[in-house]
């Protein structure tokens, strides 16, 4: 469902960040909204965990042609230190998945304090026009706690840049809740 | 926005209800989507403010052809008994516009008591397929506890014939809160 809505924000040859890689089908599906014959498309797909962008590179590596895979750069460091890679307001989406990697160990799992840093820098990076797009994942401990955090973050961006919202399933209370912030 | 999902629910000779009919514009946009050469359409509107059904007669004597407006069904009647006036598992969309009447007397607000029993009726009365949609003000005295209320009724909704879901502006406290529970 998210993908739709990310397909009304990123155009051809945009710079794009997927901050939390996992096992790379989000990247893949960014690679192709940005992928033209211009080659200037440009996706940045991070992760910490080595076992993610091994997965990631192999689907990328079955999924994508020559020129495909010269616009990914897959990063192993924290989305905390995005803004380190990219200049400012440069960035038309960053997508999280906060949680924990499908398929991997659930004890490794994004926590507030770094998913805080991460949004602050992605809000630096982000163009107008772009999106901050995050499913967080509640059904794990510390889950309800990081979905607090980024509701806290986004409920004070200020109303005349951003359209913050939300979106949640109210009889699945485990159920993912996808929350969207657009720059104006 | 809210009006764009039902259309993805209503069909052409549908009975729908408006269930808090205030100034008709709502009750008009239901009527363009059951209304069919068929005749078989049916939008019950109902409210308890005698201006609001004036306002919305007025309307739809402007908007709608002889036609149409056999379609229609102006109700001074709390929604709380709108399993009185049709059969069970017979209705497509039940909406609730949930607060005042806009430009109205504000001090007439729709309350968590009738809205429960508003909500049990609806829940009655819809067929398989079928939507309960509601727009939650929540920017007046009480309107925050109408939104608890809503919010409770559909997070006890059988998750294996509901999908219930929250959309939400998270920087805008007050704007409203739309809630959609679609029976399967």
């Amino acid at each position: 469902m998210f993908t739709r809505v990310w397909k009304h924000v990123v155009q051809k040859g945009d710079t794009v960040i997927d901050a939390t890689c996992g096992n790379g089908y989000d990247t893949l599906a960014m690679v192709k909204m940005v992928a033209d014959e211009s080659a200037r498309g440009c996706v940045y797909a991070m992760d910490i965990q080595n076992d993610a962008l091994e997965n990631a590179s192999t689907l990328l590596e079955e999924s994508l042609n020559p020129n495909e895979k010269e616009l990914v750069k897959l990063l192993p460091m924290c989305h905390s230190k995005m803004d380190k890679v990219v200049p400012e307001a440069s960035v038309r989406l960053v997508a999280f998945n906060l949680g924990y990697l499908p398929g991997g160990d659930k004890t490794i799992i994004t926590k507030p304090e770094t998913t805080l840093l991460a949004l602050e820098a992605a809000k630096g990076i982000l163009m107008p026009g772009g999106l901050i797009s995050l499913v967080v994942y509640v059904g794990h401990p510390g889950g309800w706690a990081e979905s607090e955090t980024v509701h806290t973050f986004a409920s004070k961006l200020p109303v005349n840049n951003w359209v913050c919202c939300k979106f949640q399933m109210l009889n699945r209370p485990w159920a993912p809740i996808l929350v969207l912030l657009f720059k104006r």
